[in-house]
Order: C-alpha cells, then sequence, then structure tokens
C-alpha cells in the first residue's frame, strides 16, 4: 500500500517537475533552463531532481519526448507504408514550418547527456514505433526496424534541414520507398 | 590593379576575422560569441561583419566548414567504396572521442542561419566531397551524390549520436556497403 502510494506522490512530483520545465523551455528557451529554477517553480528540492536526473539536459529531454508522444501521436492508416508515409509528411511539415521545432532544439541541446540516458528518455517516442511496426508485422508485412526508421527516414529529413538543403514530400515519399524496397 | 588591391586586402581582413572566431569559439564555446566581439578581437567595424555575414552563427559556419576542409582532407583511395569507407571510419572516430565535436556542435547551434546560408558556408566540403566523387566518375565507377552521402551516410551516424545508438565502425560498413548496392 505505502508503495503504491509514494509510487503516485512520486508521479505527481514528476508531472509538476515536467511542466515547471516545459513552462521554463517555452518562456526562455531550452539553453537557459537551470535545474534550480524548475525546481524553485516546481517548489520541489532542487536536490532530488539531480537525483533522478543527473542534469538538466537529461530532464529536458524526458519531458519533450514525453510531450511529443502525447501531442503527435503516430499514425495507424493499416498499412506500413501508409503509416510511414504519413509519419514522414508530419515531419517535413514540422521542419518547414516557422514554429521553433522545440523538440529537435532539446535533443541538439542535450550535448552532454550521456547516450544511455537518452535512449531511457527516448523511451515513450521508440515503444510508439514500435508498436506502429508491430501492428504491421501482425499484419504479415515485411517490416524495417525502428533503428532503420532512425537511419534512413529521420536522420536524413533532419540533416538535410541542418545543412540547408530542401526538404519536401517529395523526398519523404522518395525515402520510404527506398527503405522499404531495399533488402534488409 | 585596385580592385586586386582591394581583393587582397579583402582576403586578409576575412582571414583575421575568421581567426578571430575561431579563436574565441575555443575558449568560450559556439553559443557564446557575438559579432562584437570577433570584430573587437580581429580589430574590425563590427558593422562590416554585419554587412558581410549577417549573423553571428553565418560567420561561425563558415569559419568550421573551413577550418573542416583544411584540417581533415578527404581520402582518395581510388576507389569510391575505400574512400566512403575510410571517410566514414573518421566520422565514428570523430564521434566517439571525448573531443567535443565543435563543427558539429556550430552547424547545430546555427539554429536561425537561413538555408542558403548554411548553403553558402558548407560550399567548401561539398566541394571537396564532389572532387572525391568526380575521381571515381572519372574512374568509370558508378558513384552516389553528394546528396546521396549526406542523407545515407552523414546523417545516419550524427542521428544514432544524437539520440544515443551505438555508432561504429560495423554500421559505417553497413551504410557504405548498403548504399553502394541500392538501384539509384
Amino acid at each position: 500500500m505505502s508503495s503504491t502510494r509514494s509510487g503516485g506522490r512520486s508521479a505527481i512530483v514528476r508531472a509538476r517537475v515536467l511542466a515547471a520545465a516545459s513552462d521554463l523551455v517555452t518562456t526562455k528557451g531550452p539553453q537557459n533552463v537551470t535545474i534550480p529554477e524548475i525546481a524553485q517553480r516546481a517548489g520541489v528540492a532542487a536536490s532530488s531532481l539531480y537525483r533522478r536526473w543527473g542534469d538538466v539536459g537529461a530532464l529536458l529531454l524526458e519531458m519533450a519526448a514525453e510531450r511529443l508522444a502525447q501531442k503527435f501521436p503516430l499514425p495507424d492508416e493499416g498499412s506500413i507504408e501508409g503509416d510511414l508515409r504519413c509519419w514522414t509528411e508530419k515531419i517535413v511539415l514540422g521542419l518547414n514550418s516557422t514554429e521553433e521545432p522545440i523538440f529537435f532544439r532539446i535533443l541538439l541541446a542535450a550535448g552532454d547527456v550521456a547516450p544511455e540516458k537518452r535512449i531511457k528518455a527516448l523511451a515513450p517516442r521508440r515503444e510508439q514505433l514500435q508498436a506502429m511496426l508491430e501492428r504491421g508485422r501482425a499484419r504479415g508485412e515485411r517490416t524495417p526496424t525502428v533503428e532503420d526508421l532512425v537511419d534512413h527516414l529521420l536522420a536524413p529529413l533532419y540533416m538535410r534541414a541542418l545543412v540547408g538543403l530542401p526538404v519536401n514530400e517529395a523526398l519523404a515519399k522518395h525515402l520510404v520507398e527506398r527503405l522499404l524496397n531495399t533488402p534488409p
């Protein structure tokens, strides 16, 4: 019982911390947010935030990945090709919008976060991608792996945006076709 | 004559500005360098730097791309496969080294630089890649495009490093083979 209560309390504190972090990132930008500020805004001791996340980069990354998973659920179009087309088109829209791609900026700003913490923070999104691929596998489709999606869809779209090359729907379509037509 | 002299003077000023920018980035980190500081260190009016580069991100990017091209010439192994293997292995070493991947950090920090300025700043490296591919074409090899190298070699290596997935020689080898074996 007590562990349930403490789990509940811990979840409430976590939600308050992530909400405070989200507010601060929106007003100040990911580069300018610190653990003590988040702690103060959430009404929690900074020491407990350091204990749980270690550094501000890991905390922001966890917050951003959770928001991303909530705000942008992955498509369920009935086929892997349809899902990947729909998903990559949304990424293209995001990369071309004038709104700040806040999630990507947080990922980029997390330069000092250890690899294992990055993987942990990004777990919610990874699980959604995994579930989308599982649906395809259950339908008997040949499906790529999550790593394939990172390597051959996410990566080229973001890298092109980074170096200033065009990112558009035709490219997204081409990358999806290329991935699905390449032997594993 | 006067245009030659002015070209020479302009080249000297440019070299002084880029050297000042390089020094400041090394001591303060790319996030904390400003145009007025670079101007002061180089002994040049800040207004002329704003006129030439527009913003500090574009200036740092040009400096970083030039240093990259000078410090890390591309391989010439006698075959496209050998060149790409050698080049991607160096990228893997760089991503796994404890030294700061300063060029990548500058690219990431250049969030506000317009796409056409990014492309211009990255031109020296692009030309080196182009020359490497031209050598292969001249030898009669089927060669990928520079965009292919960005999409299918550079991008997955960097994106994996960003999300915390392993980046190693086996992956580099696999990506090169996959690129060379995929129909255009």
